[in-house]
């Protein structure tokens, strides 16, 4: 007898499940609903800002996979749909057709039972309520929808200053986009530096380096309003000290887990909102749910607690292996050491593991040491400055953390620690690592080694 | 009473083991006797082929530490002078100094005695005794004096047309230089494919790239003789079936630990002719002599085998370990998994671990993987197509070894191999590493978790 697959979320995690359940199970076996309420599916989020600068030219390019191409591979996705309820106890999911339901048509909306559910909600952009929050002009970058919007907003309106809330991830690559497109931008961030996802000593070193490419840095500043023209366009951003003019806002101020369905459903959520799960990413205590991508919590292999990390990569990931599962393979995903890498115009930031506040928070005790050095061998034709920060747990030596702000071929070393963290292995073992060395790729010793190399002296000096 | 550390060889390995036994002793306690037969300390032979191509200007930027510098440092350094005998009973080293020597002064040689000793003597290049080997116009490329010798031919005689004997990556990355000087190139091969530190299928890969950059790959051909001019100097390259026309030519045909000295003192020596030293880099048997660099063989953590790799990065590696050993303090060395990284114009060559031919000579059944993918998100500027191969051992799925052949960015990614290669993962474990991901350093999917998802089911279809 045929089972059937319910998807709630048609971008990376929803349609891997989809798609990796489909190459185990054929359509006579299984059959496979998803719903997305938006218009597309599978598309990189993460390209938006590059999409918005101009790097990328079509914003068909940012998308894998069609509904056409996942409907061929015999999925029903039904698209512009809505889940609102989940009832576990019967195993189903009440939908809503939004366009029908915006005509009034009075069968938009429907049940439909499942046998095995996967909860792929994603997650919503911080809004906070302000005034003039709503006001035309004002943009996130959260969906490839909301990216059409800000398209839209500029080709609509001639305008010559952009303000960003928040340096974030999402907040500096919108604030290099706005940049491409010619726009003075201004970066207005609540933190005492930007990239809150370093420690401040690095996240000043992004700042220093984004004033330098005459991006306006405002830190320590709250937004208190969004003053508007007239006739209700944007027209500015205030703080508690300043206004600064704006002809379009974007809003990023980060992400909340999707989950008002599954707490409606009574499904186990963790302290920053998101479903737990287990490590067959099945969510916690219901044997035919699974969740993934944006909307769940992760367990930190580092600190052993779990995070909230809205993340292409690990959103296909988890769609992977939900996939696996409920096709009737196995496949386990163990958690994240929380690697991330960005840039803002040439330059490249990068961490992985523990801050130095998750490392207190955790209960380690640690030290830090902070090097200087190239990216390629410094006699080589574009050998550039990076910065590299070592977190190494006091006593063991264990590597607990790394960030690197620096030019081209920066970003990626966090690599090395990151597969270095998932090893659990000590500064002291790190330091003999065999890593790729010929003049124009590194010198002679790798910056991560420097860092290494220093973060034993100061783990032996701390006793 | 203060000890005597006597080293042989002022290149990378003696001369930082030098500097780390210094900084941990002063003078007092420590002398430091150093011999270097050549003109140049501390430089950089791997930088040879760019200043050779003209991408690093001055010979005196491949210069990490002057002797002056060495001087300054209380090291009583001793240029131009050939140790020529080690007497390991007596604890002493014959010494000749080669211009007192050439003058025929009679105190041109003594002895020195020694408490700890340091063999740094490096590799030299193999130059097979061919006819016209010895012609003016043919060079090795292995030393500083080598590469000032190159380019003093390239500047008095203006030639068009060079050959480079050897494809490994001495001989790739010359066949780069001459182009960037504006020579025709021709590079002959005795292997069926260039770079046989990869797999000839991957091998193919690097030698159909440097075809589409003009140069001339002659592959399965060994070089016969060396034809010269009337006036001796070199005119051409014979192979069995053809000639070459050369107006210079560039030996790159791999080297041999120079250990002459070290066999005559009696020391141990491995199958590949290089010093057999313990985890500390002492050499095996003797409590006060160590030794590093080209000179030595090194554990190869994935065979459980000697291996030997001519490569500066680990040079200065053993330097530090022996300068801490020998200054008192305590360091070692585990061993190599055999990354190696290398460029040849915008063609990035990176390979770590087993070939297949090492796995099965280590006695591994393994499975392999090949995969194709992109730098960057496929829809990101400057996304460029690299192929990387894996290898597995067959059950266990343990990675044995990584091949990465492409453009810009592809090259380090090698070290994520490396990194997982010295923690024993297994190629399932590696697809949930935790990779840097945002779409101008990455795929969603790194290619290295591509080749390892694949791996991880050819290892399950292998049974």
């Amino acid at each position: 007898m045929s089972e059937r697959l319910v998807i709630i979320g048609g971008d990376a995690a929803g349609m891997s499940a989809a798609s990796q359940a489909r190459r185990l199970k054929g359509p006579d076996e299984l059959e496979i609903v998803a719903f997305e309420r938006g218009h597309f599916t599978s598309y990189s989020a993460c390209g938006i800002p590059y999409w918005v600068g101009g790097d990328v030219e079509e914003r068909d390019e940012l998308i894998a996979r069609s509904p056409e191409e996942h409907r061929e591979r015999a999925i029903d996705l039904r698209m512009r749909t809505e889940v609102f309820r989940i009832d576990t106890a019967e195993q189903r999911v009440h939908a809503r057709d939004l366009e029908k339901a915006a005509k009034g048509e009075k069968d938009a909306e429907y049940a439909v039972p499942y046998d095995k559910l996967v909860i792929a909600t994603g997650a919503r952009p911080l809004r906070p309520p302000l005034p003039g929050i709503d006001a035309p002009g004002v943009h996130g970058v959260q969906t490839l929808d909301d990216g059409q919007a800000l398209l839209d907003t500029l080709e609509r309106t001639r305008g010559e200053r952009a303000v960003v809330v928040g340096a974030g991830y999402i907040g500096v690559e919108m604030a290099e986009a706005m940049k491409k497109r010619g726009y003075e931008v201004t970066v207005v961030n609540r933190g005492e530096q930007p990239m809150a996802t370093l420690d401040p000593d690095m996240g000043r070193l992004v700042g220093e380096a984004m004033s330098g490419m005459g991006i306006r840095m405002v830190n320590d500043a709250e937004v208190t309003k969004i003053l508007t023209t007239e006739d209700g366009r944007v027209r500015a951003v205030a703080t508690e000290d300043a206004e600064y003019p704006a002809d379009v806002v974007i809003l990023g101020i980060g992400v909340r887990p999707e989950t008002d369905l599954a707490r409606k459903a009574g499904l186990p959520l963790g302290t920053h909102g998101g479903l737990l799960t287990d490590q067959a990413m099945r969510v916690r205590g219901h044997e035919n749910i699974w969740a993934g991508g944006d909307c769940v919590e992760v367990l930190d292999l580092v600190a052993g607690t779990e995070r909230h990390i809205a993340l292409g990569t690990h959103a296909n990931k988890h769609g992977q292996i939900i996939g696996a599962n409920a096709g009737g393979g196995y496949a386990t995903f163990p958690g994240v050491v929380g690697t991330a890498v960005s840039k803002v115009c040439d330059l490249e930031i990068a961490r992985t593991g523990l801050r130095e506040k998750d490392a207190k928070a955790a209960g380690f005790q640690y030290v830090t040491t902070t090097i200087e050095s190239t990216s390629r061998a410094g006699y080589y034709p574009g050998a550039a400055l990076m910065t590299v920060k070592m977190l190494a747990e006091r006593r063991t030596g264990r590597l607990l953390g790394l960030q690197i702000v620096g030019r081209e071929g920066a970003g990626k070393r966090v690599d090395i620690a990151a597969v270095a963290l998932t090893a659990g292995m000590t500064v002291d073992q790190m330091t003999a690592l065999d890593l790729g060395y010929a003049p124009p790729f590194s010198p002679v010793w790798d910056p991560v080694l420097v860092a290494a190399r220093k973060a034993v002296t100061a783990v032996r000096a701390a006793g």
